[in-house]
């Protein structure tokens, strides 16, 4: 078992200047909570910013406190002599706008007003994440990152990084994402969203003084928890096991499976919110990189980094036929792009499980650049 | 185009005796919807007995008002000169017990109580089905079946007929189904299952005198939905055309395929009540073909009449894997099973559909026997 890198506290850097989002709207005193793990060598060419996915947060690796039970949702990647050395690299991740952990975001405190934003706050997109993301690694006086990093909606920012920063960053890693998102990805993002706004505690958004729209937010997670597994990963961790004692004829009996999402599903909206929510699928559905430069094709020749992608074949959230799409694009205009396809059941997760497989192929990666 | 079998009448059979469930709880007055198309021959040995899907009813095929706009479900595959052709056979379909289209079940008013039985109506399983089915054929004097045929969970009832009641069809027709739904089909019935009772308008299933669970009911739909579709044809069907005049930065905005599933989950709203919803859900949950017949393989074994599958290579809701472990098994005990698994890009949906290439591998089945 490799080390942690301990105990690390959460940062925040409050900017100074408005905000413009890629809506045209501005908001003032948008502030960016982060981590980092390593040290910034003298040169200042050794950080990696790491992107998180949908629902994550700055806190990546370690513990923020001594007796904190679970470590950083990429914990098993991040620490020294693990995928992302913290003994060679400076590794940075921050929550990205419009989310719930410490960055700015649709639940935060308008200090115009004193109340939350609600609906008020822009709709949120990967591309302005990014350019926060990029406040932060100049307020960090970080000319040029090492690499860009992230699985997921965090493989989304990665590779937005490439297009609309190629000079700030030497390499671009891609994981378990794509340049948009799939139509049946849309469609469970759907369900999650109209069962979040008809949940008459949602009220429109303005919820904030009383209960949240737990059972809504509820049902979005549990739409959200089957893109993440697979056909298999479903049978080998719950098979068609029955959990409830009065047995199939009873008519509120469950199986393993139903009481593992609905499980999930509520403890989920003990740590997020709902509005959130909203806005990280709006920001998932909506990102497309060509939008805006002509085609995809031409999207990609922005991208000069040295890129590799990793995807996971049981992955039906973010299918690998999506990268390869990319790869081939990417050769067809001269790039030289890396590619690996692990074979794993673990569907879409794998970006999170899959540590020991990716392990190898990213530290070589790193070491190439 | 083929001809259609015109204008059809629904029918109605009320049992005398009472009606005992595999739960053990009897209800007694229990009626059976049905339609017949085509003619029964002197010898009653021409009768196909088509069983319908999830939400489907006895109308499978042509029109109960000259002024109806759509057809039965099953149309293209029912009628002169088609897969089930009228001019040969005298198909029979009747609404499945526990279902809300003349059929007794939860939404049906208890003639004792004077009151909808609600969740008083006890849990319907497919066995169940298919013994009220058989009551049917009792009833027509129908002593031998020609076939049993069904689609999805129509073919999951086709399966159990054969192994209740082998003694009584010569043939069994089992498409885009399997002996048991995977953990994946589970946990999406699950959001559907959360996402109705966690309506206020549920109101623990005592709901008749007030307004129905539409919000959860239309949720629960959404979710069904997307296993009846598949990557390609969530593609084909939509892409990712944005449908909001609004644009991308509306925060209500929405893509064709969101605007689509919610359209048709509230539209299903209008013709579907809530608590059958649950009660057939948890009928497809619950289905095993093996349960308490020691194994598969010894369930496979009462299966004697002669057995056509057919799946749907992008079928995720019925997976073809799972056909194709049936027959091998019914093979290895000595059974001569057919199997055709049909490229296509429709998914689940496919047996709807695809009509075409069915018609040929169905019409040379059913002359074989």
């Amino acid at each position: 078992m490799a080390e942690s890198v301990g105990v690390v506290k959460p940062q925040f850097h409050t900017l100074k200047e408005d905000f413009f989002f890629e809506s045209g709207r501005v908001v003032s005193s948008i502030t960016i909570a982060y981590e980092t793990y390593g040290t910034l060598n003298e040169e200042k060419d050794n950080a990696i910013l790491v992107c998180h996915a949908l629902t994550g947060s700055a806190h990546a690796a370690g513990f923020n406190r001594e007796d904190e039970q679970k470590p950083g949702w990429w914990d098993p990647m991040i620490g020294p002599g693990k995928a992302f050395d913290t003994d060679k690299y400076f590794v940075i991740c921050s929550n990205f706008l419009g989310s719930c952990y410490g960055t700015t975001g649709p639940s935060s405190v308008d200090p115009q007003t004193k109340k939350r934003y609600g609906l008020k706050f822009p709709v949120v997109t990967v591309r302005d994440m990014v350019k926060l993301q990029k406040k932060l690694v100049d307020h960090l006086k970080i000319e040029k990152l090492y690499c860009v990093a992230g699985g997921s909606m965090g493989g989304m920012q990665a590779l937005e990084w490439g297009a609309t920063f190629p000079y700030a960053t030497k390499s671009i890693l891609h994981i378990a994402a794509s340049a948009a998102i799939t139509p049946m990805a849309i469609a469970f993002n759907a369900i999650a969203k109209v069962a979040i706004m008809k949940d008459p505690n949602w009220r429109g958004g303005d919820y904030y003084d009383d209960v949240m729209p737990i059972d809504g937010l509820a049902i979005a997670r549990m739409a959200g928890h089957i893109t993440y597994m697979s056909d298999e990963s479903f049978h080998d961790k719950f098979g068609r096991r029955y959990a409830t004692f009065e047995g199939i004829y009873d008519f509120k009996g469950l199986f393993e499976v139903e009481n593992y999402l609905k499980y999930n599903g509520y403890k989920f909206t003990e740590y997020f919110d709902a509005n959130t929510y909203l806005y990280v699928l709006k920001a998932m559905d909506i990102y497309d990189l060509s939008y805006g430069r002509n085609s995809l094709k031409d999207s990609l020749r922005l991208i000069t980094p040295k890129t590799l992608f990793i995807t996971f074949s049981s992955d039906f959230l973010f299918p690998p036929y999506q990268t390869e799409e990319l790869v081939n694009l990417m050769k067809e205009i001269g790039h030289d792009p890396e590619w690996v396809n692990i074979e794993s059941s673990y569907g879409h997760d794998a970006f999170l499980l899959e540590a020991d497989t990716q392990t190898d192929i990213i530290k070589n990666f790193l070491a190439s650049i």
